[in-house]
């Protein structure tokens, strides 16, 4: 297996990510504690070095969990007592929770980041990628919103070559790993693997979440598909693509697809640019640029060698065959955590402290 | 399991596919009879009715091979006598045997179809897919050649599409099953998800012939890359389209990856259009394109459901966002079948039969 992947970019993480003794004095509230992206954060959580008494969960049930060696107790919902003496709450929830929580707990003055889709277009809301337009924050209010895990890692070069070259077109078709569709998504996964080789079942075996078996399949929609064809994977992706560049205008095409990985998103990506550029100095622009590792592997990056890393790897950088200003890479990013939870704990520690 | 991938298409076979009791008398030699496009050619002569005792078999090493019920003793390689007793040889050998092989049987009168890449872009050889390009058959010597699987998958439609509005620019995105890298591909990728559940290792594994671990994981690069970034496979697709297509001039920017799936490739096909189309027209020919089914599954057509099937499966058909002659569509087709063997067949039965 190559271990190219991080031979020219960033470390696999920059733990503890700019979250400093201000920020481990706050109160935090996790609601969603209990699902993938709930877990994740908590375990980032841990890693920064922030107290697990000062640290509050929440889920649908009460149940005890341990993350990275720490106990945590959760508590079941709704305890809005409990979730407005946070000065700070994570909603790792559905959008339909993230609707009734969000204004309530702000009224109370308690910053929220919401990391469901509710928000995401909601103009008084900014949706932030901190290394992309992580300078909204400074004029936003209360409550902000953490995007969509494709969008989050695909946009991370995008933002790069933007800059450079001035984008003028996107097109991209993701592979997306059983873990974006949560435990459930990563559990029918390992399920179907164990059923297929003829190996006795182990873990649980939730309703599959997934619109046909994903295990040695590709499924080329990921949610409904509306009557122009375009799936809600894709609209989002569109969407926030072009909310989170500042680029309303930009043209984005994008086909999304469920694959048998259990972890890690991957963009196949085709872009044209409004100027000409040199391939070399994108190459360096998106070493240079925090969060993002260049790989010169060619056959790389690949999703399964980026589980559990910060960056979001790019490679297969090259011209594109649609004339000079045609670009396209391959990028691989953790969607649990840069496309989620690492994500919001970055817009976090940017923030200053709450008091 | 969504079964409604065949709902408006053709029938998952159109065995024996215009092999006529002419076509049986003639005596066939396959070579390479014991990798995976070989046997899979093997058993559509025995579908299509072709006597066993007409189809002499031969590979590297001798041995029996029991294929859909019926035994062929394999020859060894090089047995020149016996292969010039055929009048019609199929070549499913790597490139350079091809390219030793198919001058002396031509100068011996023998039809050679060459299933590998050595000449397939030779100007005086034609590079058939029979639905689309047949008519070459008719002018052409004795020597034929056939496409790259993932090209000959991916002209299917569009070459429908090109006949309707003409195409201007086509970006796809390939995902390519194990067996794509023959035998040995699928062998590793079962012994790979053996191993990754914990199951004892049952068949055999040879050396692996992915740049990668498959298993749970996509390799974004297929063959080798070259000087600019481009791969071998991408190579492939963009000067084979453009040669069935009879158009080279033809704009085409290509991904390919390999992807955890035992048999099927499939394309996420985004193009731009030199004409105004509606949408229902296309539609609406591709459902009545032979050798085309047109799936209305929104979250199809899947690979693992279209394996062992004759038809490229075409679903998620819609408008693009890139102006008003943009459009997106997935295709899946059994790459051993119509991406290779099946379309060695249907060369073969086009052609009159041999003396």
């Amino acid at each position: 297996m190559s271990t190219t992947h991080t031979d020219r970019g960033a470390p696999r993480t920059n733990a503890p990510w700019g979250w400093t003794d201000a920020h481990r004095a706050q109160e935090i509230a996790v609601i969603g504690a209990t699902g993938a992206v709930g877990r994740e954060l908590l375990e980032l959580l841990v890693q920064a070095g922030h107290p697990a008494s000062r640290t509050s969960t929440f889920a649908r049930a009460a149940s005890t969990i341990d993350v990275a060696g720490v106990e945590f107790a959760v508590k079941p919902m709704p305890a809005a007592s409990a979730l407005r003496a946070a000065s700070l709450a994570f909603l790792c929830t559905p959008s339909e929770l993230s609707l009734a929580l969000a204004p309530e707990l702000v009224a109370h003055g308690v910053r929220v980041i919401d990391l469901s889709s509710a928000y995401r277009l909601a103009p008084d809301v900014p949706l932030v990628v901190p290394e992309i337009n992580g300078r909204e924050l400074e004029r936003s209010g209360l409550l902000i919103s953490n995007p969509n895990c494709t969008t989050a890692i695909l946009c991370m070069p995008l933002a790069v070559i933007d800059r450079l070259a001035g984008l003028e077109e996107v097109v991209v078709v993701s592979f997306q790993a059983a873990s974006g569709a949560g435990l459930p998504g990563l559990q029918t996964l390992a399920a179907e693997a164990r059923e297929a080789v003829g190996a006795p079942a182990t873990g649980p075996r939730p309703k599959s979440p997934f619109a046909a078996p994903l295990f040695f399949n590709v499924i080329p929609a990921i949610a409904e598909v509306d009557d122009t064809g375009i799936s809600g994977e894709e609209r989002k992706v569109i969407d926030e693509t072009r909310r989170i560049l500042g680029r309303p205008d930009l043209v984005v095409e994008v086909t999304t697809t469920r694959v048998p990985v259990e972890r890690c998103h991957s963009v196949a990506v085709h872009v044209k640019t409004k100027r000409d550029f040199v391939l070399e100095d994108i190459i360096a622009a998106l070493e240079a640029s925090p969060g993002v590792a260049v790989t010169r592997d060619p056959h790389g990056p690949r999703p399964r060698e980026c589980a559990g890393a910060d960056p979001v790897y790019v490679g297969r950088i090259r011209a594109g065959t649609r004339g000079t200003r045609s670009l396209c890479f391959f990028a691989v990013g953790d969607q649990i955590r840069k496309g989620a939870a690492l994500n919001a704990l970055q817009i976090a520690a940017r923030l200053r402290a709450a008091p």
